[in-house]
């Protein structure tokens, strides 16, 4: 740190990104990529004929794009918008709809919320959840503030109903509530068709876990176009073209194969269910999820050193050291044969 | 607007970037691109391959073009931040470096400085450009506040020497001063090697003029380690991953084929001295450039009136309406083909 740097941020504690070590190949189901490539249109849109284009700037109305993502979802173009990915729109959010200086959400969730809000000076409220780590819905009716809630919630995997959602848009007429799909496709049910309803509603998507691009950072959100404006409005007041052309070229490619991804994300829940049962055999509780991942704890080894243990032999999970949650690990949801060895490499380490 | 935005950010004037129309193909001589394509190496780089890759999150410390840009100047890895686009470096400058909530920058000058300042808040020091457009650089030394200075400025094209930075780095030893270097590599000399005198110099520099890759999103900066680690601090607070995968693969070709760049760059500077002789020629007068544009006016057309009648004969370029500057244009350097046909163009349009 020097000297220079504004006093109001000497303390922040920064977001830490799952870990990307390099000493050696593991399986890596730390980070809830996706364990499948891009379709092939995306692949054959990163070619040397948009690399030519590269010299140009990218269209800072994401126009092509938001029409495809308009077209699939049934809505209106206004009603999109597209950032570099979805962390960028949700620090936006926190910018933008935070009158008052409040935000709520799941005390156990996406890490970054409480790292935006400490960036803004933003007091957050940040809620249990119930013993079984689901959330109450009632303890975001009426609240009053800028309310975010990943739906499924992460690390956790549980969801919450659109009924639900419902009512906290309706018990918070004055604020914006922000729901974080980034895992929706995984057997979630998607809220944004409430956009048309609900004024307030900000629903976030993302192409980095159903769609195979965490490496192109493409988010999208959809919310009432006055919503969008303001997104909007931060936008081109720091960085207009902050999507860049070959993550629009392959965003465009990705949503004209929409099939392959969705029929991916059967499969990714077809091996998380199979896996689930699995460890739930080794002893494991497993809380139910909708995500690409699971959460899950065993009674024989503690969560930290399962983590160490796995890492030693080439596979990496993600471990949180808040000590709510310290017990369980979050596993990212592989191939079929990544988890058969996952289980296995499980089964030798308890037997050991 | 909707009723939830901010009451900060309700009276933000945002940022107009150079004008895309799609209505016909055009000369585009007005967002300052490249007319030369990405380098062989670069066409090759963005492939199927690096799509496949896609499903991965980026590195967010960027370490391998962090580590060719390092080695291309000669300086520390440690010493360069990377980030999408310049724009984002210089936005987390105004957030990070603007204790005590002042920013000088010229009068005349990249028009983002003073929206980054709006959004923060920042009280603006616009400090006026002598007769000629040159900075005085008397004018910044002992400011006692956050100076942005783009050098070579921009829309003029006008530069200050390495020894009136020194200057102005020496009288501010307390405020972090920019350099933004963005065409620097088109004759103006970088003061990027100051960085190991002094602790309170950011300079920032892009892919985006010289390296013809504005649609890929690619900015750097130079600086002592600590500042550096402030925007570090920034970035992990907003968007970690805030540089895509291809972009990372496309600036490394880019970088180990640095020749081809720079010779663009002469060619650039040819033609930018041919295409000045010949408005002078015209009547023009032209400011003297060290950038990839020009900035001149007729003594017989006004400025809007020359940028309207260019438009409708297929030819961009870009007319502020700041009352200072308006019987100016600034004109981008294209081809030179693409400059014939626009003093052509001119020269028709003059006699008409």
């Amino acid at each position: 740190m020097s000297r220079f740097l504004n006093s109001k941020y000497t303390e922040l504690e920064v977001y830490t990104p799952g870990e990307q070590p390099r000493d050696m190949k593991y399986i890596k189901l730390n980070t809830n990529e996706s364990p499948y490539p891009p379709s092939p249109a995306v692949l054959a849109a990163v070619n040397a004929d948009q690399a030519e284009l590269l010299r140009l700037y990218s269209d800072p109305e994401c126009k092509n794009l938001k029409n495809s993502i308009a077209k699939l979802y049934g809505v209106n173009p206004e009603n999109i918008y597209l950032s570099n990915g979805s962390d960028d729109i949700l620090n936006f959010a926190f910018m933008a709809f935070t009158e008052g200086g409040k935000a709520a959400f799941p005390e156990i969730s996406y890490g970054f919320y409480k790292v935006f809000a400490q960036l803004y000076g933003i007091e957050c409220r940040k809620i249990p959840l119930r013993e079984d780590f689901s959330i109450d819905p009632e303890d975001y009716c009426g609240l009053g503030c800028f309310t975010v809630i990943a739906n499924p919630n992460a690390p956790t995997g549980r969801t919450i109903s659109l009924e639900d959602i419902e009512k906290i848009l309706q018990t918070n007429p004055d604020n914006v509530v922000v729901i974080d799909e980034a895992y929706v496709d995984f057997s979630g049910q998607s809220c944004y068709p409430l956009i048309k309803k609900y004024k307030n509603l900000l629903v976030v998507q993302t192409f980095s876990k159903s769609r195979s691009m965490a490496g192109a950072r493409l988010g999208f959100a959809f919310a009432d176009e006055e919503l969008i404006s303001d997104l909007k409005r931060i936008k081109f007041s720091t960085n207009p073209y902050n999507v860049n052309r070959l993550t629009l070229a392959a965003g465009e490619a990705a949503i004209r194969e929409n099939d392959y991804y969705m029929e991916n994300c059967r499969r990714i829940m077809a091996t998380r269910d199979r896996t689930t049962a699995e460890l739930e055999k080794l002893g494991f509780t497993v809380i139910p999820s909708k995500a690409n991942f699971i959460f899950a704890k065993s009674g024989r080894i503690g969560g930290q050193e399962l983590y160490e243990e796995l890492k030693k032999r080439g596979i990496l999970i993600r471990h949180f050291s808040d000590p709510k949650i310290s017990d369980f690990n979050r596993i990212t949801i592989g191939t079929d044969d990544e988890m058969t060895i996952l289980v296995n490499t499980i089964k030798n380490i308890l037997e050991a």
